[in-house]
């Protein structure tokens, strides 16, 4: 079976995000003062082969711990949905 | 009323992704050759006040266009939620 996985990094909440930092400033120039608190982490997609949904989250789970994220700072949560079959 | 909205910037699919392609290749040699087509793109958060979430989705759909994303080369999605009341 094929998954689609959607994962996405953030910044821990105790850590600064100075990208967040500039982004925030730029958009309140931009006269949208309502927004606030504006934090900048990656956004992830991958096809997964996998026999079943459990192996696929252990594998997408393992890729996050071992490459994707830096536990010491970000966090990570991700989806997964079966693929769209297009063969 | 307060939202957070959860933004994500993706990579249009016509669009090369080298920072994809080197992530998809190092994910292979850590042994995970079941996972494939790695795409990285932005994953932004940020709080909004608005009256209503019309009003809000408004807004953060501004700030997509006018800063975060670049149309040509990006795609974005978003999510409203409404925000925890801590006060």
């Amino acid at each position: 079976m094929k998954f689609t996985a959607a994962i996405s990094i953030m910044p821990l909440k105790e850590i600064l995000d100075p990208q967040g930092k500039v982004v925030t400033n730029s958009i309140k120039n931009l006269g949208l003062q309502e927004i606030q608190n504006v934090r900048v982490g990656k956004h992830i997609t991958l096809e997964i082969e996998a026999q079943n949904r459990v192996l696929a989250q252990e594998k997408v789970d393992q890729a996050c711990k071992q490459l994707l994220a830096n536990p010491i700072m970000e966090s990570y949560t991700f989806e997964l949905q079966d693929a769209i079959k297009s063969s």
